[in-house]
């Protein structure tokens, strides 16, 4: 593996034609995740960026489907093409829309195989030939000599391809090649000539969302000389009558579920043709506006461009720490900063969750919402370090979102407007209340009406039976147990929020329904199980157990039995005491644990004993050993979580990084703390992993971190000072850190057990029951 | 056959409870053209009208599709459902959208077969229970003994159903069902309640236009008291996760491809349930705010509105004649009141032909143009009777869809927004050349534009070559010798537009164009023939030989010969002589033919001889005997057609309506003149056969026409006075109709050869060539 670091990037700069005035780059290497399960994709995007254009090296077959949720492995060593959309690590998956690809020679309209080197258009790489940063991308495509670079505007992917000296420009456009590909998905598809440089288009399929249709408009930097445009279909059973064309080279559009489309030109100046591809939720001429985004041809330029909104965007934290950590963490923030996604034409035009097209209203509409992982870390990282004009976006389309839900129901996995139902719970909602708590500008009393709606929607999940029964029976609901911690959690958050605005009576239920983790927690077996309606829990019990549409949601009762983040003085209690909780999140560290016991769940990865990293559920686990008062234990476990689940290559994600949640758990851990509970406003200490960090907060104000005497033997923290000031309690309030200043940890070799021991040092317990 | 008269009509009026005061209405009689090769539909509309809305009796077959083009027949005995889309008369088909079905008893999901009563949800009926005038229909289904009743506003079809007294209303929407059905018709649809009372949806369909989308609303008269929405898909490769709504009964919301929803509500106050359908180009919103064009659920008022605005459509014509010619007539201009249909919301979106979504800007946008048959007598007719601003909507929809299309080309045959590219010519330009001669408001210059721009399209039918060669060369493009003969005819109306423009270089240019069809006109045999690339005809030549493909569009050299209706001297010229062109046009009536050599051919019907009145190439060949001076021959003719080709009985039309024209031939025909060459302001005079008919005309005056001694036996005219001067010339200029006045005919037994034999006296024959 040969991945960029920043000295090169800036010598491929003054390589380049144009140079940019780049400022210095926090160094990422965008090829972390890309190997293993971390599923992330090395190409190029802005932040937020609805673009996300990356070479796809996946095999066209569906059972195959979840190695290549992102388009890409590290392992493969062919490349299909450079497609525009790309989820940043998700399990399942979609996307991998308008797939081109330069070739040269003859022109072959089928892929070809991996292993059969020349059988379509696809071409080895090798990972020396390949580099990238944020923002950029480039590879050698061996089998066609050309030198492939991308970078990318919000709504614009900008190609350069390098083609032998002399030799024509040739690009292959495949409207049938997908990422989760299977032959019934495309539903329809439409390629358009539109004038001798562009050429629009839409698709419309039937994946992860039904029914989604996006539009594009493909521009060259030079003349299209000969051209096919194709309907592969074979079988059709009427097919129309035929438009103007007699052969696939006259055609000014085509349509049909197979599209395949094919641009000579002639040998371009510099031998570099140039492609920019705008993407629209709306409509061909809505995408030929968006190209408007990204005036001239100048990549080198772009590309400078989009590495200084990446510098821009990174720079929220300056980070001192030794490498490789200092790159992971650089590296986190950049995954964290992917999604959720813009959405939105120039034009404020989008898509809403019922398919219909809307104009935003004074927002910028974002979709791509993992809601199920990203409300625990991801979005708690953004509301600190994010503009509040960001912030307020993600939660402005979240409402918007629900405003036009076919369910009037919050998003719950949403993408390109569209609703997926993947995962459980109603997490909209503590992304919400999080937001509200911490003082992002919203319409409160609407975002407080979409809460309790998604809360109360009777045939989602179970709800009906849990508002009756105060829990969600496994004979009436599949993943029973997990649904009901985690509706728990979610109805505290509206609990707080109703708080807030003096709603006591919505406050007062939702602090009620927040309890309702207890009817699941069994005393005697100390685990969060399934019920059935009838009251008892379904037996046989089997705490290893786990399975699709089980018990547990991706999970075993290992990995679920200590979610109810709002209440852990609750679940202390259950277990008898602080030393009962330590003793069991001690098991589930420490439980010898045979992999197969798990390897049939592809989502729980990144083990230690029970502990899966590698998946959400686990994600606040470690820090839990702050509320019994002991610290030591949680700084223990972190560094042996930092350890074997992160490193700085390709497979430096032991799971999916989901959106950026697992990388926004490096980024908080890596600071020294975490949001155990988003909607408490409280971040539970570990321990830095970085010598220094100062967070350029969006109100102007600087919060510094500091360890001292870090080192790996020193992994303890000794003794903490906020301003000085002694801070003996094992939790940070959001309030002191948007407040600036400097928080100190002394780092020492031996575990300080006494820090955060007293009752009163240990982080938010739970809002009395009223 | 039960047929509606209007006393029957009116009698039914009073017998519901709001008697609406109807003006007296016209004799219709909307079954006539439903058997035999029509293709009309006997449901309700209103005039030019989006929704019409009427029964289904189709097999779903799609080999079968030909003889169930409007989706119903009147020799079937059960009725599949009532749907909201149909084309009148035409020949090739698709429609037949948001099909409902009332129904009692158990609940069956498939439609079953006709054959086998109570095998699914279709239902006999008979004539005698079926009753229908313009813009209501009735029947009772008697399997489920239940009373339907249809009327419609522009895009709101309202259904009526009395069930038994007591019995709970139930009622089917089939989203599978369509007219040409086949499996893989169906792209994708949407199903979703939106209150208690209201279903909104979407349906895409890959048919004669392929990617078509059509949005709806269907709103009840009380709440739904049960429901199902199901997708009766099987073996779907990926489902997606499932949406909330564990049975049909729960879901808010289903996609897919083959959508059924069913409703229950209880007992209907008086047994009658009402349901209200809009329809929309563009989105479920859109489809519900057009619910608001029919406040209230007052059927009856709906079912007056209904008749007003046909009675007021109908009476642009009073007419005086015998049954059933008088019934005949006004059901011609029924039909001829049909199409183009309106395709715009109320708040002006549209789809164009690029199937994107405008708003028009201060006009309505109008679609289903079948041009190649309408542009010879149905927009004359609608030029002449409709009301100004009615027909500028239809050039300016025509001048807005070539804006927006792909290929930059005016509609060739279009619905709903969309292209099909059926038949031949580019039309669209002889309506427009027309409208513009008539003076018909609109941009004339963008017109100009738009014809040009069709007539030069080199990719479309040949054009390329009839450009260079100055005919399309049948070795490179089929059909070849009825497209330079038609092209010939378009281009001669561009040059009378460009002339009148004072665009001389234009004119030019086209009235040269004009003379093609003299390039593909063989003096040797006295047919157009097919000529090859190389400049030589086609051999063998069969004057008699037709097929989809072949040298002549759904004709032969006998039927196709004698189309220069521009240059009708040059053909007399071509036959030597007024005796030749008097003898070939007796010889295409009088030949002895054997039907089987028509008969694999189903749009050639209605033969007398060669002359096959069901298709539109013979529709002007009677009317050509004025140009050699024998108008008597063209009297005899008439008289000859209109007695074997039309009746009042369903089969009453002898080929398909197609969208009005063949019964605007009749409606001029019986006023006793015929627009031969659109573009010239000139129409021939045949023979009256109304005893007196008054045209209030769209400028506020009248013209009348009056038939002295017309009878059976006075078939012949004897001499002709216009405004009381005697009128020596066979034809009539448009000025001299819109200036109002009396046209009197004096008819009598035997033939007055004198009448119109001079050559001053003979209709427009050429514009010098220049």
């Amino acid at each position: 593996m040969k991945v960029c670091i920043p000295l090169r990037a800036a010598a491929l700069a003054l390589a380049a034609t144009t140079v940019h005035a780049a400022p210095a780059a926090p160094p990422v290497d965008v090829f972390i995740g890309t190997a293993g399960d971390g599923h992330t994709f090395p190409g190029a995007a802005r932040p937020f960026g609805m673009v996300q254009l990356s070479p796809d090296t996946q095999v066209r077959h569906f059972r195959q489907s979840y190695p290549w949720a992102s388009g890409y492995r590290h392992d493969d060593q062919s490349i299909l093409g450079f497609s525009h959309t790309h989820f940043s690590g998700s399990g399942h998956s979609d996307l991998g829309d308008v797939l081109l690809m330069p070739y040269s020679g003859e022109t072959k309209l089928e892929p070809g195989y991996p292993e059969r080197p020349f059988s379509g258009y696809r071409s080895r790489f090798t990972h020396a030939d390949e580099k990238a940063e944020p923002g950029y991308y480039a590879v050698r495509l061996q089998d066609h000599r050309i030198d492939v670079e991308l970078t990318a505007s919000e709504r614009v992917g900008l190609h350069r391809y390098r083609y032998a000296a002399g030799e024509p420009a040739k690009v292959l456009l495949d409207l049938r090649q997908s990422i989760y590909d299977y032959a019934s998905k495309n539903l329809w598809a439409r390629l358009r000539m539109r004038d001798a440089q562009t050429v629009t288009g839409m698709r419309e399929t039937r994946g992860w969302a039904p029914g989604r249709q996006l539009y594009f408009a493909v521009r060259f930097s030079q003349p299209i000389a000969a051209r096919q445009l194709l309907n592969r279909e074979e079988g059709v059973e009427y097919k129309g009558f035929a438009p103007p064309g007699k052969t696939p080279a006259d055609k000014v559009l085509v349509e049909g579920k197979a599209l395949v489309g094919t641009f000579e030109f002639a040998p371009p100046p510099g031998n570099a043709l140039l492609v920019k591809v705008a993407l629209s939720p709306v409509s061909e001429d809505n995408a030929i506006a968006n190209l408007d985004e990204m005036p001239g041809w100048d990549f080198d330029a772009e590309r400078g461009r989009a590495r200084d909104a990446w510098n821009t965007a990174l720079s929220v934290v300056d980070i001192d720490a030794p490498e490789p950590m200092r790159k992971m963490v650089y590296t986190g923030l950049y995954h964290a900063l992917l999604a959720p996604t813009l959405f939105m034409d120039r034009d404020g035009s989008y898509r809403r969750p019922d398919n219909a097209v809307h104009k935003a209203d004074g927002f910028r509409f974002h979709s791509t919402f993992s809601l199920w992982d990203t409300y625990r870390a991801l979005h708690p990282l953004l509301t600190l370090l994010a503009p509040e004009q960001r912030n307020a976006d993600f939660v402005r389309s979240l409402i918007a979102s629900r405003r036009h839900s076919p369910y009037g129901i919050l998003p719950v996995w949403q993408f390109h407007g569209l609703e997926t139902w993947c995962m459980i719970g109603y997490h909209a909602v503590p992304v919400i209340a999080d937001a509200y708590m911490k003082g992002i500008p919203f319409d409160a009393d609407e975002a407080l009406a979409a809460m309790t709606a998604s809360a109360e929607y009777g045939p989602y999940g179970g709800l009906e039976h849990y508002m009756k029964l105060g829990y969600v029976p496994i004979d009436l609901e599949p993943e029973a147990a997990s649904k009901t911690v985690e509706y728990a959690f979610d109805d505290w958050t509206i609990a707080r929020v109703a708080e807030k605005m003096g709603k006591r009576d919505v406050a007062a239920r939702y602090f009620k329904r927040a309890q309702n983790w207890r009817n699941v927690f069994d005393p005697k077996t100390g685990f969060v199980r399934a019920r059935k309606s009838t009251g008892e829990f379904r037996t046989p019990f089997n705490p290893v157990q786990s399975n699709f549409g089980s018990d547990y949601t991706e999970g075993s009762a290992w990995q679920y039995s200590w979610y109810m983040p709002h209440d852990n003085a609750g679940l202390i209690h259950m277990l008898g005491g602080d030393a009962g909780l330590v003793a069991k999140i001690d098991q589930v560290f420490d439980a010898k644990v045979d992999e197969a016991v798990y390897a049939h769940m592809e989502d729980i990865s990144g083990l230690i004993g029970h502990y899966a990293h590698g998946n959400e559920p686990s994600h606040h686990v470690a820090y839990l050993y702050n509320y019994a008062g002991a610290p030591w234990k949680t700084q223990a476990r972190l560094a042996q979580i930092v350890a074997s689940q992160y490193s700085d290559k390709p497979d430096g994600l032991s799971g999916n990084d989901d959106l950026g949640q697992m990388s926004a758990w490096l980024v908080f851990t890596a600071l020294g703390f975490y949001p155990v509970a988003p909607g408490s406003n409280e971040y539970v200490i570990g321990r830095p992993f970085v010598e220094r960090a100062t967070l350029n907060l969006p109100n102007g104000k600087r919060f510094t971190i500091r360890a001292e005497n870090l080192s790996p033997a020193n992994g303890y923290i000794g003794k903490v000072t906020l301003n000085g000031q002694p801070l003996a309690r094992s939790f940070l309030r959001h309030d002191e850190i948007v407040a600036g200043g400097e928080l100190v940890f002394m780092m020492q070799a031996a575990p300080n057990k006494d820090w955060g021991k007293d009752r009163s040092a240990r982080p938010y317990t739970q809002t009395p029951y009223r």
